[in-house]
């Protein structure tokens, strides 16, 4: 098993993905294929002490920004280490790719580059999110598409659904659809098609729709989502989470008595930080592409490089895009 | 100065509009046309020591409930508290309506009963929802809406800012749309759309888009958005706070040492719980009708109430309704 890392993505490369690797090849018994600019990556091993045993590089000459357009890395942009990372995970060279570079581009050469499941109507972005379920639960789309037709949430549903049981080990998982209302008549002439035929297919656990209000209360393991209300999900609740705690911050240092409170919690605190930490549910897959994409989170830490790793191991290892292949295939066409 | 209150609206109706609407009397020096079963009104007041000073009553046979269809608020169930108050603003026997109850029966029945502002598309809903700034942001349609066109937006800008400047004191307060990316090329065709008309609007302080993950930094005044994504906007954040509260009582009881810290920090968190309170906000206003009409919270205690009968006053007074036809027919017909 080889996964092949974009060594140069992310706020704290190539250090961070470097790290990271080393930590997985001990810890998972697997390969590394690190790609960018060889002669650094070699430097920035030795100066920070980490192995490069069952290491191997390949050279990129350059690296892809965020501020690019996403389409650029499929044919102007072929020098960068994202490109040329997807380009061996296309030409067989590894199992699975992870990267913490722009979210856009590695959409852009997962659907381009490894190329769309046959069948797939659109590859899509899915994410962990941290809930009363202490494993979290899956939102799908989260961002990559605005605009979608109700047979594609429906496929959306199948491909989370497989990776939330294969993964994530959740067992049946239950499918619910992002909506304004429980009643199967809320929302857009969109929601109410993809709710008809989410609710047919027999291939998904589907447990109707979920109101915003409740989607972190464990009750669905797979939330489907247009890729538009699905990134307002995401976000609104990154900003509110991140707005209570910079307030309770602010709570714990009002004064003296306050501070001590602050001491005699810290244990609790730190353990409720760990459960909303993002490091600890690893990266966002991209399903409906024909091998395993990982996007780790643009700030990701080593730890958080070593969480996408393994997820990307688990998702070659159980042959996801073979699955969702063989789920979509027999069935989805229209 | 007359408000006309929907006295069997809500979880705690009678007795929360009638004591808000008492102490409303008592603090603002207005009148009160609450309508209802008079009878069954009057025993409430008299059991509690209500003073009925300043209140006049008006009969309605019977309540709209939560289950019914919110259309058939307009011919059906003409017998409703809430269809006579709404009857009664149209009349002219008070200057604006409050009511706790449906929320899609009180929007159909302010469009076909208090009547669209000529000249404007879609009436909406918008709530104040607390962020960094202690006076909260208004975010518009937070769900009236779910299929809107860019020019609804548009207007949706343009009656919040209203609303805003007027209601809430905010002085040219900036208006952002509710996108998934800053950039203007960001979100649905629509939103591009919306995004163009609003540029180009000179009845606005627009400052581009804003996402999810920045909503409560106190950044934009107004915060439009389509229905759905209000909608979900709104329900998730609103499940994200009740989640962390639910995790922090639970921190807190966890043993001794926990809760003495709660102890210690009791005055803060008193605070912090009343900054997130809706009650502290009063009620979401259905813009763009010709009178106004205030949505109070399904579940007002008394002060709640008092609160949006304090909005609605306000509301009157300032004539907004007139102001929002002059801003929309002045310029923004096609």
């Amino acid at each position: 098993m080889k996964i092949i890392i974009d060594a140069f993505g992310g706020d704290n490369a190539p250090l961070a993905p470097l790290q990271g690797a080393a930590d997985a090849i001990k810890e998972y018994g697997i390969e590394i294929l690190a790609v960018g600019d060889i002669e650094k990556m070699k430097k920035v091993c030795e100066k920070n002490n980490i192995s490069t045993e069952g290491m191997e590089f390949l050279q990129a000459d350059s690296v892809f920004n965020m501020e690019e357009d996403p389409m650029d890395i499929v044919k102007k942009r072929k020098d960068t280490s994202l490109h040329i990372a997807l380009k061996a995970l296309a030409d067989g060279l590894g199992d699975a790719v992870v990267s913490a570079g722009s979210t856009g581009a590695l959409l852009m050469g997962a659907t381009f580059i490894v190329k769309r499941i046959k069948g797939v109507k659109r590859a899509t972005l899915a994410t962990i999110m941290p809930c009363e379920n202490p494993n979290g639960f899956m939102l799908i789309d989260c961002g990559a598409n605005s605009e979608v037709r109700a047979n594609m949430l429906n496929q959306f549903a199948v491909m989370g659904s497989v990776y939330m049981e294969k993964v994530a080990k959740r067992k049946n998982p239950k499918v619910a659809l992002l909506n304004n209302g429980e009643e199967e008549t809320k929302g857009t002439e969109m929601h109410i098609e993809a709710y008809k035929l989410m609710k047919a297919n027999e291939k998904i656990n589907f447990i109707g729709n979920i109101e915003g209000r409740y989607v972190l209360n464990d009750i669905a393991d797979v939330v489907v989502a247009d890729g538009f209300s699905g990134n307002i999900a995401l976000k609104v609740s990154e900003g509110v989470a991140s707005f209570i705690t910079k307030e309770m911050k602010g709570m714990f240092m009002t004064n003296l008595k306050t501070k001590i409170a602050a001491l005699l919690i810290k244990k609790q605190l730190k353990e409720f930080k760990a459960k909303m930490d993002y490091t600890e549910y690893g990266g966002a897959p991209i399903l409906g592409v024909t091998k395993g994409v990982i996007k780790a989170h643009g700030s990701s830490n080593a730890k958080a490089f070593k969480n996408a790793i393994r997820q990307a191991k688990i998702y070659a290892e159980n042959d996801i895009s073979q699955i969702i292949a063989n789920s979509i295939v027999s069935g989805d066409e229209e």
